[in-house]
């Protein structure tokens, strides 16, 4: 199976390509490439190219694009937020590759009452979104959002967008098939009252809920989203 | 919030339940139990039990059973098996454990011709799973079973079981609801083509697929899961 990186640059055909720096890196220390070899570009806007290597320097590789293997539009573009209060480190990598795999738009931490983890470093969620990306073959990256409060979230909510938010004890509606929609999952230890009374005051907040036992936080984020494929279409 | 215990005695009013070694370790020592405190116990069969401690001693909490706090049929039977293919250590702790959050009812390690995990521990297996399930609040523990090869699988298949399986790059039919239903998850690289062909033959396989993304096993575990619970009734 070929290298498969995402890249900043625009990709068409015969464009050439310099990687460097930690591509760099990954191609010849780590894959140890040689000149010739191809490797599968994309840049989340001009679908996936085949490049051949054609030179490899102490800090450069340089590919030519050959072919195009997919297109943008293979790719139908959802537009599904996963909006999650953050956790602990390895279960917050975990959230972002398995919400990567299940092809989310934006990824928006969301700091609650409950919330007990403080700093959270947005860039590097971001290469983590890209490094998911590129092996689950993915065409496009999720966007990784600075983390706001609950409160900026819904008092600037994007109108017409749903937002099903998790109420671990209370009464839920099921889900629907929605074009644009946001799942909302709170921390471990739930939304405070006067959170999910806010919450509800919003015109697009949908309460549900998965059942009475207790999911942790990142088995109920990819929950949703296997569940929000699976009504409106796995691409 | 209570402790919460699985048991392997019968659970009555005013039983009296001795819990010694790990159980006897984690109040005493981890939870720092006192007498007078109350622990919620549950055997899979019973219900759940709230227990009061009576007596503790260098290697024995003895609890005295107060008040049933949940009828077993509360979590209604459902009848799900995850069939999955062993992977590494950390990515099969997480399928243990959130196969168990989404209430699988038996786990069913499966070994393919690419499945490259050698070991399998099924005691310790079910002990993480004893474990998830007194986390979720669980009535039940779900039932972990020694590996087998596919073929055996096959050949031994329970008659009316619905096997959803997971057909990475092929054709796949919609999930639907099943009443006795088994998801059989490939290991990384996927089933081969004989395999594929051998499951096909099988009168009750149906072949799913999750998209054309490349999932981990461990989130194609977790989505087909999920997804079971939406379409059947999260408990």
């Amino acid at each position: 199976m070929s290298v498969r990186l995402f890249v900043d640059s625009p990709l068409k055909l015969k464009q050439e390509v310099i990687l460097t720096e930690n591509a760099h890196h990954y191609l010849v220390h780590v894959m140890r490439s040689v000149v010739g070899e191809t490797v599968l570009l994309f840049n989340g806007k001009d679908g996936e190219w085949a490049g051949e290597i054609e030179k490899i320097s102490k800090k450069e590789v340089q590919l030519r694009l050959v072919k195009n293997m997919r297109l943008q539009s293979e790719e139908k573009k959802s537009d599904v937020w996963l909006c999650f209060a953050p956790v602990k480190k390895d279960k917050m990598d975990f959230i972002i590759q398995k919400a990567t795999e299940l092809g989310v738009d934006v990824l928006q931490p969301v700091i609650t009452r409950r919330t007990v983890v403080g700093h959270i470093n947005a860039n590097k969620m971001q290469l983590q979104a890209i490094e998911a990306a590129e092996q689950c073959e993915r065409l496009s990256v999720p966007e990784i959002r600075q983390p706001v409060s609950l409160d900026l979230l819904l008092d600037k909510w994007e109108k017409g967008r749903t937002l099903y938010y998790l109420n671990e004890r209370g009464e839920g509606k099921d889900f629907e098939k929605k074009k644009k929609v946001a799942y909302l999952v709170g921390p471990e230890g739930g939304f405070e009252p006067q959170e999910i009374e806010k919450i509800g005051l919003l015109k697009d907040a949908c309460s549900v809920h998965l059942g009475r036992r207790i999911l942790r936080a990142e088995t109920a984020c990819i929950s949703v989203l296997a569940i929000h494929n699976h009504l409106c279409g796995w691409k």
